[in-house]
């Protein structure tokens, strides 16, 4: 929303799906592209140089958790998120309003990442030993703090004064993030107070400046769980106002078909010129679905996750057979005395230098230089499966890489 | 032993102490010199290639515990340490006595880092709820892995076949180590057992080739606990046997001034010409004293294990002041908006990228890269105080620059 923060172009488009490049005040991002997770400021396991050497283009910092600790002023007086860790490329920190749903009400509907939240003034009920709630109005949220239980306020316009003071280059909107578990009554309420939040975002956003000497851009966000109604009706809201990029938040179903049911509700009543954003997505069907049907960007901590469990991403087995979730078990005993790398072909630091074998070992004794060399190796394939779907989408061959990836060997 | 394994020049002299340069098959190390610790294979926290950039110029890693896990054979099919490690420099590996000891044993006397040991055929108690046993004889030693409670056995003869396997540049002969809390009349039976054992070691040596394809070097260790009589007649007995170099070990006595007397015991009476290793001793204050007396190497794990717990190293605080320990605790509150580096004037990645503020940051929100990012530092406080220690035999100033490292600020 700052002048000149942001500019998005559609290189080559290919039905839905586009290739494109995001301009920000630290550099171009080539998309469809995926956004590493560094919620902390801290890309588990790695430090930024290391993402960076690794292909990462875009890092994904959370509010709600830097605005905690070390909070947002510690990370000002260094100039921002950008020198605070050390990362010169682009970075996008969603609202906090995801977390401050999630962990910081401590209550969950156990159904995936999303949290309870009840309508209007009252309050969550307090859970057997616990006592967390979260209270949620139009004026904002009253939530308790996962790390020591102290209590804040978030609202559109604190959660924007944060934003600027991390000062990422694309930030959120605040946002009501619902459950599985809400009917489409609370859902389509919780839905219309976010699209009154979006519209207090943008005064707050277009009411302040940017404090790091560099523009910032905003982000609207769609939510609507999976409503075909409501997620038309608010793709058509969000996209109607004047935000830079738009992501796509909240429930998006409980199978792969709904989330993709949901995209298709959605997308076409996005602006086509402003880029969008595929919110906590990251598994390799799911970003294949998703760029054919038109989204530019998505983040997840899959790969950062699974490397520090053992789990190394692999498009193929040995014998170009098909890995069950494209990733093998490093813990795993037919490894114990593999020389090879984690996969063939990779290029990145870790398979041009390590075996299979040490890595396993460094997960049996539990060296910490496990899960950082394994990191380094997931990051490297999704940026390379990133840098690949950009190239069937110039060749015009992505339907043929993505069945080819998505099919057995 | 083997066949141009090693050299070592004496550069420069200053009465007992040496700037001299090793040259291995793996390349040259400028002495004197801190050997990083690598027990299993990793440095704690970093890469190999990190522990490089940082100025390590030579691994210490471990023969019992890459023995039990991931097994010397599995090190061998990667062509050896190097290899498996990625590790390009010289690598020396420890016998695998003092493990099998303190870790098999797992029955200690309550001081520091030595263990209990039982003379002759005698067992060891079995302790409560444990079982855990060492069985020692002057064939060898029966142990219980600390891993999964499998029954080994070591031996001089063992020893050098698994270090070969390992293909270390610099192997240890195997010997027995000694605990503060027995008396001369063990120590001395212990020693000259560990004296049987390095013409065993010796024997088994020559009668093996390398594995790899580069030669090795054997050292022999001195023991004799904290006893002048003992350390002088293992000094002795060590230093005539045909060695390429001499490492001094076991019990250096409970104080500071009981391992400088030691080292008086012990230094006149080695060979001039072979290099002296002093295991598993890396304080500021001991370093500087054992270079005045003639050490050439030192391994210690106190740089990566202090920066696993928040410690990073520093010369000086802010104002010039002494620090005690030489050590500032990134935990502490007063670090939580300082944007400095960790050290002034320092030049290892950490401190040309990050503040004090960020590793405090990581430390609380128990992310695995502070631990990484003041691995990178202490290790290069390390190579930087060696580098100075060199410098200032170079010049004859090492008297000087001692006393102001020591001396209040």
């Amino acid at each position: 929303m700052d002048h000149g923060a942001l500019t998005f172009t559609r290189d080559v488009e290919r039905g839905p799906a586009r290739l494109g490049t995001l301009r920000t005040a630290h550099g171009s991002v080539r998309t469809p592209a995926f956004v590493v997770v560094a919620t902390q400021a801290s890309v588990k396991g790695v430090s930024a140089e290391a993402a960076a050497r690794a292909g990462t283009q875009l890092l994904f910092a959370n509010t709600y958790h830097l605005y905690l600790r070390p909070g947002a002023e510690v990370v000002a007086r260094h100039g921002g998120l950008h020198r605070f860790m050390n990362w010169r490329g682009p970075i996008l920190t969603d609202s906090g309003g995801f977390q401050v749903f999630s962990l910081g009400a401590s209550i969950e509907h156990g159904v995936g990442k999303v949290a309870s939240i009840f309508p209007g003034e009252r309050s969550a009920p307090r859970l057997a030993g616990g006592g967390s709630r979260v209270r949620i109005s139009d004026q904002g949220v009253r939530f308790k703090s996962h790390i020591d239980g102290s209590l804040h306020d978030f609202s559109p316009e604190i959660s924007v004064a944060v934003q600027r003071a991390l000062g990422a280059d694309m930030v959120l909107a605040f946002d009501e993030c619902t459950s599985p578990l809400h009917d489409e009554a609370y859902t389509r309420a919780s839905m219309e107070r976010t699209h009154r939040w979006a519209e207090r975002s943008l005064a707050a956003f277009e009411g302040s400046s940017p404090r790091h000497g560099y523009p910032q851009a905003l982000f609207g966000v769609v939510q609507g769980g999976a409503f075909r109604e409501l997620r038309e009706a608010s793709a058509a809201a969000i996209g109607a106002m004047p935000f830079d990029g738009i992501a796509i938040g909240g429930n998006l179903g409980a199978t792969l078909s709904d989330m993709y049911a949901v995209l298709d509700w959605t997308i076409p009543r996005l602006p086509a010129g402003r880029p969008r954003h595929l919110l906590g997505i990251g598994d390799v069907p799911s970003i294949l679905e998703a760029v054919e049907r038109g989204i530019d960007t998505f983040d997840c901590v899959a790969p950062t996750r699974n490397a520090r469990n053992g789990a190394a991403f692999v498009r193929r087995g040995d014998e170009g057979e098909r890995v069950p979730g494209f990733r093998i078990n490093l813990r795993n005993a037919r490894f114990v005395d593999d020389v090879r790398p984690l996969e063939a072909g990779c290029d990145c630091d870790t398979c041009r230098s390590y075996s299979r074998a040490y890595l396993r070992h460094l997960f049996k004794a539990n060296e910490q230089l496990g899960q950082q060399l394994t990191t380094v190796h997931n990051l490297r394939f999704m940026a390379r499966l990133m840098s690949d779907v950009r190239d069937s989408l110039e060749r015009d061959e992505f339907a043929a890489f993505k069945a080819e990836l998505l099919a057995g060997g």
